[in-house]
């Protein structure tokens, strides 16, 4: 029986650590690795050999002197789905070292399996009334605080004009501010202010919990109001965020966090690269907005890597919509113009503690956040 | 009103690059990282300074020159969940360099929230009927044979008596071997085998699909004869193995496989230790044997790191049962007494392509590799 395989194929873009030879042998066995991950001389199909082996489509040595090993493998391996996708791109390899995913190359019929972001940059823009100027989002901090309180934050920042009021990643179902009750909270403290000023505001929470109730947060996050969905793909998979994204019922925009995804980054000789992880594959599982630590902030990303992200936001995917980058992590209103001009308005600028140092008047900060987006 | 916390927290022990200074700080950063992410000067609540920021219980200098630092948090911040454990473990901090997750110290009163491995070692062995030697597994690969060949496989080696046969973590549903005409075919192939040898093999299929149909193909598994179910957390996430290891309708021994977990390991400075990765985390997560690829195969992990993942499946976690190591990743026939010293009898070694080596009688292997085990 001849295999079933349609021809089309997917590319991995791999930077591998080590000399020539070492970066061939290194290609070699990510082609066996990532398929078969069985002794290529002990296979007797040709089929097997020829189709479903990955297939080294080039192998050159980049301007750092590192090797970049393009290796291709048929759209059937990764069966499809997400899961089986992130499995053939990176699955196994990632368990060795000086092997790099930098990026992924999607054929159409690959794409097509795949939604992407519902919403994107102009569904986005358009539900919130905001055609042009950067977004605002900030983030419903801290922990301990009663669902009351954060609430009271909530309808504060709607009212000064902040467009997407995120939990923060922190708070789940913990006793001080329990999920429903937050969540029922705030939505009801945004859409409050929202009639009151005409705005468009949007309540996101942090529906990353426990795998067997997560559809059922969403569910009743939508049915109390919730205009969107906050989901850390590190914590609970990046198949979950997709499922959500496409979930026809809910049709929510989703953000996507980058909590525990660090690892991912941090070695620049092993993981993915920023570029794949925070923009290419958030958006092939459904991301409508993409949050990462920016530069000049509390973390170590580069302003190099930080814009890679956000191109990788925007590269052509075939029918997926672009998402929106949104840096954060320590980013404060003073920051805005240094962003700007490394983001360009298609951005979400993303401040959450910062926004607390003007004083204790919520409401007034967040206009002021609103009035400087307005006038770049 | 006063927050609602028992009194009761676990601790995290990170290893900090840097001098005592740098270390220091990064300790203190960590502690508002992973609770309340806002600046402290900001927060007027002494409760939610003093309850749920993380607090430093020690920093000290290791051996090899890097501080370690314990930081407790209160059980509450992680709200009786899985996945917001591991984002107060983790997840922000994840994405900083120079940390690194060593170990994790959980009281009763956070371990009582989870089951851990439903059978554990001493279940696992009795499923078996294998009181005391150590435990066979294998791989049924590669990607591309259809269903059939498959189960011609599976049938082989239960009749060999390898006690789990799994699917290679790369079949998933692909057109080749479908998902479900695999798993009956395999599962039927093993109970025939074992019918005829009057052994206990247990066939154990690849689970790790779409987020909205994992359950059903758990379920769908069991109903055919699947004796297991193999989960691949890194693709899935860590709750959906809980999810699974905790249902009561599938009551199934779960393997963990390693695939795209590599990232968190590869970089000594950065990411989750290979005992609090591999041993802890699985175990917490309901896995009743750990896969990882051992020393002197085709991965890097060393002798040092295989031996720390193996104490991890072992060490006090309360109520939780021991898991079981499970080698794998380029082990040969000849590997096993090495393995055994390493290791122990309480091991379950995988050897999967190399079990083919020694001609194309899949049983005749599989016997083989049983009377290794056996004399041993």
């Amino acid at each position: 029986v001849p295999l079933e395989v349609s021809g089309e194929r997917f590319a991995v873009v791999y930077r591998l650590t080590g000399d020539a030879r070492e970066a061939q042998a290194k290609a070699r066995d990510i082609c066996v690795e990532q398929t078969i991950e069985f002794p290529p001389e002990l296979v007797d199909d040709p089929d097997i050999l020829g189709q479903v082996v990955g297939r080294i489509e080039s192998l050159e040595r980049g301007a750092d002197g590192a090797y970049e090993a393009s290796v291709s493998y048929a759209v059937e391996t990764a069966g499809a789905e997400l899961v089986q996708l992130l499995n053939v791109v990176f699955g196994n390899t990632s368990l060795q070292p000086g092997v790099r995913v930098q990026r992924l190359e999607l054929p159409d019929a690959l794409l097509a399996q795949f939604r992407g972001p519902r919403f994107g940059r102009d569904g986005l823009r358009e539900r919130l009334g905001a055609p042009d100027r950067p977004l605002l989002c900030t983030a419903l901090k801290p922990m301990g605080l009663s669902a009351k309180a954060l609430a009271e934050r909530a309808y504060g920042f709607a009212l000064g004009g902040v467009d997407l009021i995120k939990d923060d990643h922190g708070l789940a179902d913990q006793p001080f501010a329990p999920f429903r009750e937050r969540v029922a909270r705030c939505a009801e403290a945004v859409e409050r202010a929202n009639r009151l000023t005409g705005g468009r505001s949007l309540y996101l929470p942090n529906v990353s919990g426990p795998a067997d109730r997560i559809v059922e947060h969403a569910r009743y996050a939508k049915s109390v109001g919730a205009g969107g969905l906050l989901i850390a793909p590190g914590l609970v998979g990046f198949d979950t965020m997709r499922r959500l994204a496409e979930d026809d019922a809910l049709a929510l925009p989703v953000m996507c966090h980058p909590a525990l995804l660090g690892s991912f980054v941090t070695n620049p000789e092993a993981g993915i690269s920023h570029y794949a992880l925070f923009g290419q594959l958030t958006r092939l599982a459904g991301a409508d907005a993409s949050i990462f630590p920016s530069y000049g902030g509390r973390f170590a990303f580069s302003r190099a890597e930080c814009r890679s992200i956000a191109a990788g936001t925007a590269a052509p995917m075939g029918h997926l919509r672009p998402s929106l980058p949104a840096p954060g992590g320590g980013m404060s209103l003073e920051s805005v113009p240094d962003m700007l001009a490394t983001y360009g308005r298609d951005v979400i600028f993303l401040i959450g503690g910062a926004l607390h140092r003007r004083g204790p008047d919520t409401a007034e900060n967040a206009r002021h956040f609103r009035a400087l987006a307005e006038s770049v």
